[in-house]
């Protein structure tokens, strides 16, 4: 762990944001051949990529690290081949940057417009995978905002080698430098001092588990916008196709566990449950699924362990699922109001009554009828790429594209207008 | 000064999130019938509000408060009915709730749409007039949010009298009383609870001076929306028309000096200085302007003060401008970026390019061409009211209608629709 100075990190922020200055007037010509600069970058510089990462591998390993998480960490020619390609799929993208959002002549004549600009400077805090690393310079360099990137200290030597690699490329573009940049030190302490940089940071992006995240809210002054703990959940309502309501389900749990657009609950209406549950349960289980139900749900199998208040809580990321049957659509939400994240919630009925319902009164950021939670995903969306998904009502929720990256401005056009009351 | 517990203001801050739960799904013919019942009642019951406005008035008088201040304290019968006049306003205002904000078919053939949804609790913390507790509370009501308030205690009486009329008012409509709430004590203490009522409390909008957003912003859990501070600019480009360039700055500072989008810096630029500053400081003078510039503004007049670095920084809020030369448009944004605070800049030009370089350089909520900068207003930008002007970047950047007090809901419809990848 490599302590850095509250003067280090500032300087870093500092000149990210004179990056910022000089980055957000430029055109998307400008950022789109930097981002095919950086992804001709990656490739031809792959070996160094691939060296910088074998020595970050060898001491997980070291470590005792867990083979997935290995596996996570990893990268290999194919990868990096990959993450080069999802690079010159962003500057493919149109640019958020100088879209009109409103615009209207008042009624004394001035020209009002409201326009997307960028946000300035964007923090990402993150775990896990270099890929992150720079998909998120991407697609914040797309939207016209420089980047400090704080990734963890078990990819640093990883991390450090691309942002070598994408600041060397930019050096022979019109983006400056400084647009991307690690934030130095891997010690807690320099994350501290990034959540303190109010006025230098536009805004900071924790991406991560719930107890990154937390942190990050807690103590940062720099606007944050929380991304990603999904406590998602299916209800079944009692008007349900049965076999369709399975499929959901099935899908919803065990198509990819380990991501937060994973259901982690399923709650059936009473009326549907003696039609339902058994058919699910054998299949939960026929998939590995362990069911930890209430007594009424238990009453349906011998392999469902009982379910605890903090079950109903949990976000499991695994093959488990809490279930419950409750008496109505209304008990079924506020269920969902208690215990869930506000990530994403399905309902799977033949009812439009039911449906409306639901969609009204469920609070979360995203809301399926009749598909799987699974759907809640930038690339799903048709977003072209995210950089995460807001679990928080301010500036952006659910999934989060180049526009999500972006402000407003207000140009107002005159002819000497002056204001009279 | 009364005290209140942690308790006292969570419990407050709960029945506000259950009343939000209530309030959100209500349709717009609800929504308007409370506001109107609202209006109805804050006239019928004038003299029992005006009996507890005298009470704050009174004590403010004992505690030698300046003239001025008292004048916003002040309720009369007239001012009484101009408040319930704007809650009609509002009332007659488009509901954002249910607005389409994107829809489409995805190439799987789900149905996707974005809409506007309420953001929940908000808490509004403001200083100053009593009449913001009854604007702000209808347009957080009309845009399906239920509202805390905690206004300054020196209208603590007037402000106790007229959350109870619109409670009582509520109580025969479709609103549950608890969508309004004063927030409990009105020692430091009690806001510093709702300040960390996260997870109760969705948004807080601080309206006042910059001490006390400042606090609100280093303190806060709960997501800030900061709005206010307004160091505004104009600057005279060197194809200025000089009358219209004086003209635009006197209406900019004097119109009504007090509020957050009067001009506070001119800027000029050197081929113009000759031209444009010995009238402009004349027209100044005659509006009892005190000038504060650098030495090349002094040069155009003996009464003008030497201006000091403090000076450019400053909201002066009064009948003072802080003045410089420039050399070059690029120089009067690197002065704006450094000393300004990013509410309103105004460009006085006639040439095109001019003005197309200065809206792309400068980082402001609203940048003039040609026009004071006095219109950075909801109302004067057509949003019929505004809840404040927001000068963070995040969510809402500008002044604040009722859209910048909604959030958004993804509701995604499928037919059995499985994620395959």
């Amino acid at each position: 762990m490599s302590e850095a100075t509250r003067e280090q990190v500032l300087e870093v922020a500092g000149r990210a944001r004179q990056a910022a200055a000089e980055l957000a007037p430029l055109p998307r010509r400008a950022k789109d051949a930097a981002l095919n600069a950086i992804a001709d970058a990656l490739i031809t510089r792959a070996p160094e990529i691939l060296k910088a990462n074998e020595s970050d591998v060898a001491r997980a390993r070291e470590g005792g690290t867990a083979e997935a998480m290995i596996d996570r960490l990893s990268l290999t020619e194919q990868r990096v081949a990959a993450i080069a390609e999802a690079v010159r799929q962003v500057a493919a993208l149109p640019d958020p940057v100088g879209e009109s959002v409103r615009g209207y002549t008042l009624p004394n004549g001035l020209e009002l417009r409201q326009v997307r600009v960028p946000l300035g400077v964007v923090g990402i805090i993150y775990e896990g995978r270099p890929n992150v690393t720079v998909d998120a310079a991407a697609l914040t360099l797309k939207s016209g905002n420089a980047v400090l990137l704080r990734g963890s200290s078990s990819a640093y030597d990883s991390n450090t080698a691309l942002v070598d690699v994408m600041r060397d490329a930019l050096a022979g573009t019109q983006l400056p430098a400084d647009s991307v940049q690690l934030v130095p030190g891997t010690s807690r302490q320099s994350v501290k001092h990034l959540m303190r940089a109010r006025g230098l940071v536009d805004v900071l992006i924790p991406r991560g588990g719930a107890a990154l995240i937390n942190s990050v809210v807690e103590e940062s002054t720099v606007p944050v916008i929380e991304t990603g703990v999904g406590n998602c959940a299916v209800y079944v309502d009692a008007s349900a196709d049965v076999d369709l309501a399975v499929d959901i389900l099935i899908n919803a749990k065990t198509q990819r566990p380990s991501v937060c657009n994973a259901a982690e609950t399923v709650l059936v209406h009473a009326d549907i449950a003696e039609a339902f549950l058994p058919v699910a349960l054998r299949a939960l289980r026929d998939e590995n699924v362990t069911v930890h139900g209430d007594a009424r749900v238990r009453s349906y199998g011998d392999d469902v362990v009982p379910a605890t208040e903090e079950d109903y809580s949990t976000e499991y990321l695994s093959l488990d699922i809490a279930a419950a049957v409750v008496d109505s659509l209304e008990e079924a939400v506020a269920h969902i109001r208690r215990y869930g994240s506000g990530h994403t919630e399905a309902i799977v009925t033949t009812s439009q009554g039911a449906a409306k319902r639901f969609v009204a009164l469920v609070d979360s950021a995203a809301v399926m009828v009749n598909a799987s939670t699974r759907f809640t995903d930038g690339e799903e969306f048709g977003f072209g790429a995210e950089i995460g998904i807001s679990t928080q009502k301010l500036h952006a929720r659910g999934p989060m594209g180049l526009p999500e990256l972006t402000s407003t401005k207000y140009v107002v056009t005159g002819e000497g207008h002056l204001r009279g009351v």
